[in-house]
């Protein structure tokens, strides 16, 4: 058996798109972590014919079908009736289901809304494994196809009811037939992007398969997975360790993290290692900084606050932008970005400070300075350092650029790297 | 032709985990407003056999393959060939799609990281429909199969990308297949939930066929989609009229737009109106605010700044609240809050000025207030107020619903409508 996974879920509301198959993913991470193979997800709507024909598809390429979906009490529900044929079983009621459904209704004070209905959940295949629904009142179950030599598990919709039950009896049930585990690291880089990364990564990508190399583009910054495949957690963990290594190596300043969340979040931790205090005074990107990191928990402890300078009255009167350096060299300029960074510093009584000034677009400004001409500014007491970009046309990723570079100048003073690009 | 539709996604990452299958979402919404069927969502990882077999399938079931991902630029991006291949025909270099990607690298000011490996996404199916993307560099398609009687549109894989090139292309190609149109208008609701909606249409929702009505739940805010299917968009029109205005009827205060993309959209557009300023003092929302509002083109005609106070000494010495009033009531008080947004209305020297300020968790402040509790002041020469909220105990909620709550009470000002809630 090559433990090849389809994932089967049903549902129309899916179809019409009023909820993402959010199933889909919290199964694939379990099962991936769990070193099977999922290769399919398909979706159908409540409509028998059309599911039982998925079923077909699924049992001639997968050797393991977990359904979600179609488990509850109305009637579109469909799920097991359809497996059950496809699998030549007997629908039989389970007496423990239903005195679990009337004891459900009890709890939640209801037994006035336990309709006939309910106890159609109570069927269930002949001879299954019965996964009792701890989190709902839909039991799922899971048995083995000898003819077809083929597992199906069927687990319910809800996604917190789908990732609890997978959880408790999904993964014992397919741990069992697991050969080994999968485990896996993300590198993110900011500062290179995604073609530019494989070009310098073409050869060892195509020399290695175990463990294997993946980037992914993300909006201004990229990523790069390593993942292998062994028989227990830590031969995996030994197999990518050189890996890591060497590409730590090779991209001493462009790697900011690895299984981190974002650039943010490693910002946040430097800053409470260090025990500093940050401000921010941003111009373009309008409070965008501020609101990353004040979107992690934690956050209070070491960011002060920010200056939204959104025109240069509040740069000259808040931050203490001198008038005539705003006149003489325009707010979009090293000067200004500078001086910026100095007057949040002081205002926000912070240990350092990082400005953004530029012209997120759309068009030039009003001195003729390019769309997305972005100058990044940081001040500390012991240095100080101007970045100019130049971020092409489009208002979202000049926005989103310029805080990633922000928050990379922090980033990259509190881990004593050079702040000039490259 | 009965218009059935498959999505195909090919992404080795869907079948990881690592990210959900909006797309799928994204495009069943769309297709389901142009009144076309879709029936089944496909998911295949990078390898072209069973790619190929995915093809082979929905050829045999549906009239309308869409892909999404695939498309890019790096070595396991394959949907492209496979498709041309499925459906015989050769790949051509697209000289205008050459000159495209070129020029996008000008763009964005990155011809180093041009590699050749950018030039194979202009390599598309002999005549095809070309779907230029200005949202990225890998161009989408769609042709028609005589042989096969089936429509194919391939669509990239980044949602946003997805998004804009479905709505640019694919609705003006597809709008062509449907019988009649459908057309459909979305009111905006803030200020009630999803299912309270539900629950006072619900008549009324049962009532009707054509329009028919459909809410649909967004972080903090609602929405309800009027739907009516016509044989020309006037008639649909015609239909949709009285109901939307029923619903304006019995929803004075409580819609805060139709079709707009954003409660701040309609913020800026009534700024814009009126030619007043507007100035923010946050405090749990870090920013936020603000960058909603900057995130719009044209903000800075009516946005001066904000103050984000993310500790107490920056609310006295920026936003100049008094201490004695901070040390008697803390930081998260309805004095505070109205201190704040007056202070910020004088600092910023803007017309009217909110003010946010409240515990984002997790768990209560110092003195003892609940997490998600929240004080929204707002502060014009001839008004002032404070909105008390308990949000609960998620931080994402927490602030988007400040956030929203900011938003509206501006609305509210601008529209003549009491600020209080209801």
């Amino acid at each position: 058996m090559s433990n090849i996974v389809e994932l089967l879920s049903v549902g129309t509301e899916l179809l019409l798109g009023n909820i993402v198959n959010l199933d889909a993913q919290i199964l694939s991470q379990g099962l991936s972590a769990l070193g099977l193979n999922v290769y399919y997800h398909t979706v159908v709507g409540d409509n028998p014919a059309r599911v039982r024909e998925a079923v077909e598809i699924a049992k001639g390429r997968a050797d393991i079908i977990i359904t979600t979906g179609g488990l509850g009490p109305t009637c579109d529900d469909l799920t097991k009736t359809i497996l059950a044929e496809a699998f030549d079983r007997n629908l039989v009621e389970d007496p423990e289901t239903v005195a679990n459904i009337r004891s459900y209704f009890e709890k939640i004070n209801a037994l006035d809304r336990m309709t006939p209905n309910n106890f159609q959940q109570a069927l269930l295949p002949e001879g299954c494994q019965i996964f009792t629904n701890h989190w709902g009142t839909a039991p799922g179950c899971g048995f083995f196809s000898e003819e077809a030599q083929t597992h199906v598990l069927m687990l319910p919709g809800p996604p917190s009811e789908c990732r609890a039950m997978f959880d408790f009896w999904g993964k014992p049930y397919l741990q069992a037939l697991s050969e080994g585990v999968i485990a896996s690291h993300t590198l993110q880089f900011f500062g290179i992007g995604e073609s530019q990364l494989e070009d310098r990564l073409r050869d060892r990508m195509n020399a290695m398969e175990n463990p294997s190399l993946a980037p992914y583009a993300k909006l201004g910054e990229c990523e790069l997975r390593v993942t292998a495949k062994a028989s227990s957690p830590e031969e995996a963990e030994t197999l990518m360790a050189p890996v890591v290594a060497e590409l730590r190596d090779q991209f001493p300043t462009l790697i900011y993290g690895m299984d981190v969340a974002s650039l943010e979040e490693v910002v946040l931790s430097l800053l409470l290692s260090a025990g500093k205090t940050l401000g921010l005074a941003e111009s373009c990107t309008g409070g965008l900084v501020a609101q990353r990191l004040t979107d992690l928990p934690g956050a209070s402890q070491v960011f002060r606050g920010g200056i939204v300078s959104y025109c240069d009255q509040v740069k000259e009167q808040v931050l203490g932008v001198p008038s005539d350096l705003l006149a003489q060299k325009g707010a979009v300029s090293q000067e200004v970005a500078l001086a910026m960074a100095e007057g949040a510093r002081r205002v926000l009584n912070c240990d350092v400070a990082v400005s953004i000034t530029g012209v997120a677009g759309p068009g030039p400004d009003e001195r003729g300075n390019a769309e997305g001409t972005v100058f990044v500014g940081f001040s500390a007491q012991d240095r100080s350092f101007v970045r100019c970009l130049n971020l092409g046309q489009r208002r979202a990723r000049i926005r989103t650029s310029s805080g990633h570079t922000a928050f990379d100048l922090v980033r990259r003073y509190f881990q004593g790297l050079p702040l000039e690009d490259g």
